[in-house]
């Protein structure tokens, strides 16, 4: 059962979550937070030391949520269906949202990247799996002839994470499925991806 | 000659793009403004009615720029070098940065995408212009035989520009050119890039 101190922390870093992510981190308040869990200041003192603390934990466990989502979405039945469900599952989920938000790292990595090392470290690492777990996948479609062969996997990894990033942002601004989901399709064809 | 009153102005917009653009546009008080310029706070809203003001005014000065830049870039023999020249241009400014700060557009794009219609319109603007001039190249280029003609250029515009993007995150966030300039050279050769 959950002690009602892990409760309140849950509801804290909730509302700090949807906050950052649409407000950005440099414009949410402590007030902002105050306002939207409808809880007293001193009890958000109580368990956090202040808004950098909580944006450490809401980004840690942005981490794990999303190595998670990579992990099945990253499950098809070969390796080029894998890559390929990525991709749709990359586009439900922003979708879903309705391109409200984005991707919590890729913007916090544009706001924090010259201004705080730390979190900028959390981020990097974040990226460098990322990469590494789609490249480990692309490594395998090359092998079984799914993907082309004449660009390094992590190259091509990388490639697509920047694609997606950018992609996002462009139907973010417009809150439009269609860039993003354009992207993907053109990826698709200049991988010369092959489902099977 | 510049007026006095001009200069002013434009020592604040200066200092107001450095701010927005490293520590972003929600965390940049105007006391930091202040700061930065070591004027005083009755003398910045004499010239701007507050940071609103400011920032529409950096972003449309920023767009401005930006447009000449892409007029230069694209300015190769031939439509493929063209889109090749644009390609170590986009780079070179970057690095010249230290890729500090990035792309103004990008890193509003995500700030105020969900938060501020007007300014996500001003930038909105920006990245129609930039897709609608990169694929007229590439329009030329296909005719040329200097790009794939398999996809549409106004799709392979917007796949560039979210490459870029993207590429100039992971960059920012490592302090390091490597992965915007594989990202460019991957799309070199993904785009069947010929530059003659």
């Amino acid at each position: 059962m959950k002690t009602k101190g892990k409760i309140t922390r849950e509801k804290i870093l909730e509302a700090a979550r949807e906050l950052f992510n649409t407000k950005g981190f440099g414009a949410t308040t402590i007030s902002d937070l105050v306002e939207a869990t409808g809880m007293q200041k001193g009890s958000l003192y109580f368990h956090f030391s202040g808004k950098d603390a909580i944006a450490r934990e809401v980004l840690e466990e942005a981490a794990k949520k999303f190595m998670g989502f990579l992990g099945q979405a990253l499950g098809g039945d070969n390796p080029g269906a894998s890559i390929d469900n990525f991709f749709r599952c990359a586009l439900d989920k922003h979708l879903a949202a309705g391109f409200v938000g984005g991707c919590i790292f890729g913007n916090t990595a544009l706001e924090m990247s010259d201004s705080d090392p730390e979190f900028a470290g959390i981020i990097d690492r974040v990226f460098d799996e990322w990469i590494a777990r789609i490249a480990t996948v692309i490594s395998e479609a090359q092998r079984t002839g799914q993907i082309r062969t004449d660009i390094l996997s992590e190259s091509l990894a990388k490639h697509i994470i920047a694609t997606i990033e950018g992609g996002i942002m462009m139907s973010r601004l417009k809150k439009d499925e269609r860039p993003m989901r354009e992207c993907l399709d053109t990826l698709r064809v200049t991988l010369d991806l092959r489902v099977l």
